[in-house]
């Protein structure tokens, strides 16, 4: 059985020799050779052009046994796609072109043609279906209409949420306009993925920490729900949330193949709490990877130990690779993973 | 009865007309006189000397009817008591003079004379308790032995707790030593706030969701425990941590008399879980009160309805109230409370 095969079989929550394993945000600053390549290309360039995020995706795959790659690319390209570019800046982190702040924003927000528009992603799934051949597996990504939202109304990343919430609670009707079209978005974007070659899709809610608990359903979850009913039968789904912990037992019944959670919990017994309904995906801490390899190689037993013969386990961090991870801890990390069935 | 009368009612469980209500960090940056005052003074002047720290306690409580002052200080003057002080800086945030790395750094902390070092803090306790009379409830805090030890092993804030969790995996007895040492010295330091006259204390756990799951009893909770025991019968004590929501059953029994929670919960279905165990604080959103009052009046009465006959319910924030919240909002939220009565 190869990886792609485990990889596969594990998203079916089928009985395998030992967890398939990858990292979030596995091809990143933590790799020399990427931050080398970082000198001469923007970010945005490496995203958009095929070629160097096939090569970008493949790096961390050179050094290490994973046994999938994830498309080199970001969330915020369907906020391009629709008219609202993003840019990277060492100080100020991401912003976003413009802010959306009302009905009239929405209104020109161009969703004729999203799709042509990130051909680029699909040409670069193409390339990697290619090179990644039947051995592994390959996922796409993107992020959840709230988490997308977030970043368009407050124009970048945010603490606090303030301008977002502001509308939330304000002007109701208007966010959910916004989330309507990304979640229409999404599915096509995800479902040209699914095309393109990919295995699995990953949906990112990392602004889902900002809702307060009696508005997660209305303000995120249920258009989660709608994207993945969108998908059904054509990708499977591995839903990415941290800090919500409590709302688990809900978490269950989204129709997620598979949850990724982070370190803050005790996954085996979110894996009892979860009664098998769905896979787990986590949630080693990403401080770990920054720890020497006798003190990584250790804890990750332990908790290999633990989720042994938990069906749809799939081994990964709570949350993305920090870039001041070590490249001997992440190898210990993959290896302990691989060679443990 | 009076709002202390409703506090301590509250705090025991029984049953009373509303919620008492206050807001962490309610003596803070949002209000302008507090900004005024602190044109002339330095935080930690304002915290070191009783007359001013008894004034900055005291602003929020002539302009909102609120049922609690919380005593104006630091969690970081138990470092500095122990030889660590702190400065706070506006770019850097929060610095530690020096950090803790090592067994012999610890060996050096000055054990002796905490409590005597720290008469300022039950100075100021005496003073509020002259102003304050028998009508209003007086809250002291301190931060928990974790909470604490991030700071002084990180030398000042961080994020992700690299040098903390070094050594918490690397070199597990020299953490424990100094979380043995600030167990006992927050025992002795809580102790005398009760004398001072406090009805109740708050212990901050803010870095507890840096402890991966696995760890989060042996690396806080259990230390946590150790000061609630030590303490047991001499003063009421609510244990604040957030993004901690599914460790929730096993915080009902951790002794405390309240839990202080964020607003990632859903605060009636968590009332539910705690199955009466132990009271619950909080969890208004922090960015609710940026809102517009409408906003805020009709979020609060929603909260309240749902938390009507609760017993031991304090309402609060999720965490502290940020510097841009808006006064017609923070007046909005105490009159909607203390008004449900």
């Amino acid at each position: 059985m190869n990886s792609r095969q485990l990889f596969l079989s594990t998203l079916k929550r089928q009985s395998v020799m030992r967890p398939p394993v990858w990292i979030m945000r596995q091809a990143g600053r933590y790799l020399p050779e990427y931050r080398e390549l970082k000198k001469k290309y923007s970010f945005r360039k490496m995203v958009e052009n095929p070629e160097l995020a096939t090569d970008v995706t493949m790096m961390p795959l050179r050094r290490f046994p994973l046994d999938a790659a994830i498309t080199f690319s970001d969330i915020l390209v369907i906020p391009e796609a629709l008219g609202v570019p993003y840019q990277f800046d060492n100080e100020r982190g991401i912003s976003m072109e413009r802010r959306i702040q009302s009905a009239n924003d929405i209104k020109q927000l161009k969703t004729d043609g999203v799709v042509e528009h990130l051909s680029y992603v699909f040409e670069t799934q193409r390339l990697l279906r290619q090179e990644l051949g039947d051995s592994k597996a390959l996922l796409g990504f993107a992020g959840t209409p709230w988490t997308l939202a977030a970043y368009m109304v407050e124009g970048g990343g945010s603490i606090h949420y303030e301008t977002l919430k502001k509308m939330a609670w304000g002007a109701p009707e208007t966010l959910e306009a916004l989330l309507e079209i990304l979640s229409k978005v999404l599915i096509e974007y995800l479902r040209e993925q699914a095309h393109a070659g990919v295995d699995a899709v990953q949906l990112f809610d990392s602004a889902a920490p900002g809702c307060p608990g009696a508005f997660y359903e209305n303000w995120s979850l249920k258009w989660v729900k709608k994207v993945i009913e969108g998908l059904k039968g054509e990708v499977p789904l591995i839903y990415f949330v941290r800090g919500m912990g409590n709302h688990l037992p809900r978490l269950a019944d989204i129709g997620a193949d598979v949850l990724s959670l982070d370190w803050t919990l005790e996954l085996p017994k979110v894996a009892c709490q979860l009664d098998g309904k769905v896979g787990v995906q986590g949630n080693f801490d990403p401080v770990l990877l920054c720890q020497p390899p006798e003190i990584v190689r250790s804890q990750t037993r332990i908790l290999l130990d633990e989720m042994k013969g938990v069906p749809g386990y799939i081994a990964n961090l709570g949350h993305g690779i920090l870039p001041q991870a070590k490249i001997d801890a992440v190898e210990t990390f993959v290896d302990t993973v691989t060679s443990s069935g």
